[in-house]
């Protein structure tokens, strides 16, 4: 399970002892292993990945090389903490796609000593050493790459994360944004802090949007005209962080999610105003 | 066999076709494939691989995704040519460490159509997608690999070809330049134009040097110096083209190039004014 | 997606361009390109497979070597055609196993110039380079695979296209057809031009058998007895094409092919007279 | 050690056992196990290769599929059998590139029972299932492996064992003999009866060719001419066997070898009288 | 389909021959290979593995070396065999995750001679060379693995079938026992005879336990208690084989077996009474 | 390079740290890094393995699971620790096969901090979870794997590290030494301490005995005479550690070993004695 906090920190105390992790930071908690979540701040939100393929890990680095992107080193595993105290405790259980609870009369977090490898980790993605065009084009988002679960198939992950941190912009001779596309990978955003480039007024921190297995997308018409017209200066893209759960299987949205109050639909608006460029007038 | 012109043009007729190749870009030729080799300029210089181990490819490009780097579509095959005049023609060819040669009554180069996979290529590195750190840090060289003669042990290969063309640079909070190392691969560079960032003034173009396997180097003084205490503003390296060929073999001058007129017996000295930081004076 | 033409040409409209496609050749278009197909005969029949897993491609050829089967030189990819036209255009779209429309107001086939390797393409099977027993026995069909879909398993397809194309038959003390077979492959068979020689009355152009996974079968009577008794000289099987759709998985016909007009309820009837040997008087 | 008998039996005993061989069949011995070799028949000949790389294995089959070629069932080995007689016994041993003797007071040959997979192996080159082209083209070489060797590099076998067994030649439109040709494959042959149809006259059975890596070779004048010309009905080569010892490395022959008596030293002129087809009285 | 006796013996006919098998041994059926099974004993009870993954194999055996575990030379394949008697006989089979059943004229038993991989087997499990801790420490109950169904993700099986032999317990300074865990793979035990180590009374020959996908199980409170204090000598399990089949899906026990009549619902009894030893008065 | 203390401690001063270790510990420190070694005790004495290969890893585990042999967690890294007094220092380098010396004016252990993964390392092989056979057989010795370094064929190693720790020994109905065998893997032996089970006089600590490729051996005549006629209880091998250094490749003893004084050349003797068993009065 990944977690994502967006506002506010969250305190995972898990079997094998306690993270805190504020926005812009994220935890991993391995398959399996109780955990409860206290939030000391006033308003807290977080985006939540619940895998069920293979465990994330880091990716292959290929000719980026032995280091890059998230190093390993920055993860950060908890020191073994237990309590005592008795419970009882309600546990709630994800087994065969329901929740199932079950009262029991000790503490789960009574773990006083542990060695091993699938642990619960804090990463912070101000660590992330992004990489990118340093010459000209738009390279695929895949090179933002902090996590990935692969599937069997290589080249389509189960669900890859994705992040857009803070980084420069120095492509020559280019469209800058992400390009128009459409492809067989189910892409859901969201967005921690700041502006995301490719919407900059349509997506707002806490927000998602999902640009589902084969929807074509692309930067709205706000974003395409300035990028289209813009100088292409060296440019520094602060205070922002946003992500992606990428996945090669379609993602269907709950019905809560699909609620007029929460939908917005008026969405694909944003690339109407496009220009026909096969009309003469719009050359 | 790669050939990377550094001064005029070179014009590589094959039995598959005719290439002409200019500074700045390269020419494959598949083994044993006859080649001959015009010179229409006044002055003419190029470095030249050749390679013993698997043929020359493009890297697995891992994170950077669908596109980067070298993209397949910017090597050039020629169109078939053949020429029917009599000879008598020299052929001289490498077999088992030596030269040989004989001489054929007629022309090799008399091919009239062709298809296959193993032709000659041409190579314009103003083409290559050049990725880098638009964050922090310095990755390692292989983010410039263009070809890979991989050897049967991942990780290690037979010989990479990596290019050090025109690129921004924007990392920040760091030191820039290559740092110091001492690795397994053996470095062998040359310059084509301009200046290299890691030896401004040590280093000419046309000419070259071995950092051989395990042996330590790194930025010369000035470089060291300049990289200290610049501003990390974004940067661009331009009107430059340097290049390597790595392996995991270590490499052997031969005695020509051992000659006194033409080693640089003071190479070492560029790092001797390296300053001690344990003394206190340096701190 | 895989257009297998039967009767009639089709015109294929795509994204990327136009390609034409008699019987004998077929067409391949890739997931999620919009395409549309017009009917320049009057009379117009194919089979079509919807490929749900890995996109097609060669097969590795194994001990054939650097030639033979399908080659790639063979597949055409169309030349760059755009319309300018206004629409509207209905666009119906494949997600999650239903269909979609709707409506848009320009045409989708408005792209200019493209570069890049998932694009449609068409083969002549007049071009398949057909192996097989030149001494004796009966190969596996795998010999005749044009296209593989491959599962994550490796030997077990997810589809394999495979077609039984003009060959010599001249293997010697053998049965020549097919032999009786029970596998985890299901097979659906197609005819295009002619007779197959393992049915050679009880399949029609333009037909469908499915054998599914586990389901036994082998040649019909008429073939076995003809096969067990002819003098086995060289045979030429010309003016014929039948093909296969091979799966690891079972298929499921749907309701309309299960109807009593389009079933053809005493296929296993093929197989009744064939004679128990056994019995001593069909010894 | 793979030895292949050309005239007159081997009766090779082993530790784990006696195989007899005649020409037509092979004989493979583990690495390390002792054995001698007793001549039946008045006149013995052999090829032997030894082999310094991965043991010989049968290859993948590819779209070949699940039989053909050299099937595992018709590999043969031993039945345990163990002498008891006194020595004493000279063993001579290869080791690091020479030849070493040794005497021991009793014999080798007196294992009583045995299991394990690194056995003796006989095979009869009659079970060989040859496939080739039934439509067009001459496919390489390859599609007659009987077993190989492999390298660590998948493509360029340590040593490949290919025959050319009695087998039909039924392509159509086409060069039916082995094409012009020149790679990295240094190819022994030998020919153990019958004729070999690249070089109906140049090659006598009992004799051998080398065509060293990257030397260009194919059919001589009168193969060329015949073939160019001949009607193209289908045609039975019977009544011959020949093989080749193929392999990645440059073969050196021995001083042995290069002796004027033993070496064909007109062995070029078999091409010399090819036409010139520039020449328009050739054409 | 991998059938356990537990009790009487069996009597496989299958299409390939006749195996009979006792408790202690296991016989393999292919897939799609018609079989029958005749009750020779007074009672017979057996447990069964319907295997819709990839077919089982003998595990990798990593640093065990070249013989260990099960070796291929026990696996026992039929003799040929066939019967002629008219029928009719029903057969029933498994397709699409139900059952059909049919009559035909014939016994499906009359195959008079065959070669091939996918044969019928008999194993017995006294020839398992059992490998476990000479040292100190409980291994992972892989290490006991008889055959494996691997999915296509390496590490976690489709199913493994994994079984505890008799054999020595020398470990020291350790809890001999499988210590307590919570894992991803599904674990159906049975017990063939005798007693198993982890549940010395709550588990009966014939019965079956079921610890799903990351339910917590170890040890009961007499099992633990006693080797909490037991003097660590070598130590004979005899007289015992229990086995699991272990699988990386969930496994959802049928309506029938869920039936009070033959559900233990007491069983998480078992572990009450383990005592707390965060509680002074426990320690 | 592996240090493999046999008496006396080593101090092992690296770039990286300093790492004591003791006989029954072992040191690895990764190739070009700079160290130099103390010797606190009297008397000091140690095995090096000089490995120009494959770095040493764990090995992959197979069957026996995700913990055994040696565990990661049980490899000890140094502390980041410097000198700063002014040198010189002469350096001794290994490179193409040679040993070079150069003085330099200041300290190579000046790295004030690091991270990385190529670190020297100590290993203490009482971690050893040694696995065995507990029911029958004698396994390869592969089982006792601490650390191999794999060549580019899977299955023979460049170079494995084995040892034979203390352990139980309770296989029944068998010859418990290792078996007579004689294979392509050349064993370098050494004794840190005690006896070695199958040369319980011939082998002393400090020794070293070398079967090379293909050579035969197994236990001399006292372990075999012994080991045929021992009534087979539990029998623990205590105070022991003998280990070898396994190679595919041949090795070559030094002419400094090959001395009179050092060379046993009665070695073979301790088999003359064994007893003929075909001869009658040895039965």
């Amino acid at each position: 399970m990944l977690l994502v906090p967006q506002q506010g920190r969250l305190v995972v105390t898990t079997e094998l002892g306690v993270l805190e992790a504020a926005p812009g930071q994220i935890v991993l908690v391995p398959r399996g292993m109780a955990f409860k979540v206290a939030l000391p701040d006033d308003v807290c939100r977080a985006y939540v990945c619940e895998n069920h393929g293979a465990p994330f890990r880091l990716p292959e680095l290929g000719p980026i090389g032995s280091n890059g992107l998230a190093n390993p080193r920055d993860f950060v595993a908890p020191a073994a903490a237990f309590e005592t105290e008795p419970g009882p405790y309600e546990l709630i259980r994800r087994f065969g796609g329901r929740s199932w609870r079950c009262q029991q009369p000790g503490t789960p977090f009574n773990v006083v000593a542990w060695h091993g490898n699938l642990v619960p980790l804090r990463y912070d993605t101000a660590h992330f050493n992004t990489i990118g065009s340093i010459s000209f084009d738009h390279p695929d988002p895949s090179i933002f790459t902090v996590l990935t679960s692969p599937s069997d198939t290589p080249g389509v992950a189960n669900c890859d994360f994705v992040i857009f941190p803070p980084r420069w912009m120095v492509a020559e001779d280019t469209f800058r944004p992400p390009w128009y596309h459409r492809n067989v990978m189910a892409e859901f955003m969201g967005l921690v802090l700041g502006q995301y480039d490719a919407k900059p007024e349509g997506f707002k921190p806490g927000g998602a949007s999902l640009d589902n297995t084969m929807v074509p997308h692309g930067p709205d018409t706000e974003a395409f005209e300035r990028a289209s017209s813009a100088e292409l200066q060296p440019h520094k893209l602060a205070d922002t962080l946003a992500f992606m759960f990428e996945s090669r299987y379609r993602l269907r949205p709950t019905a809560w999610a699909m609620q007029p109050a929460r939908l917005d639909a008026a969405y694909a608006g944003c690339w109407t105003a496009l220009a026909d460029r096969f009309d003469e007038k719009n050359r």
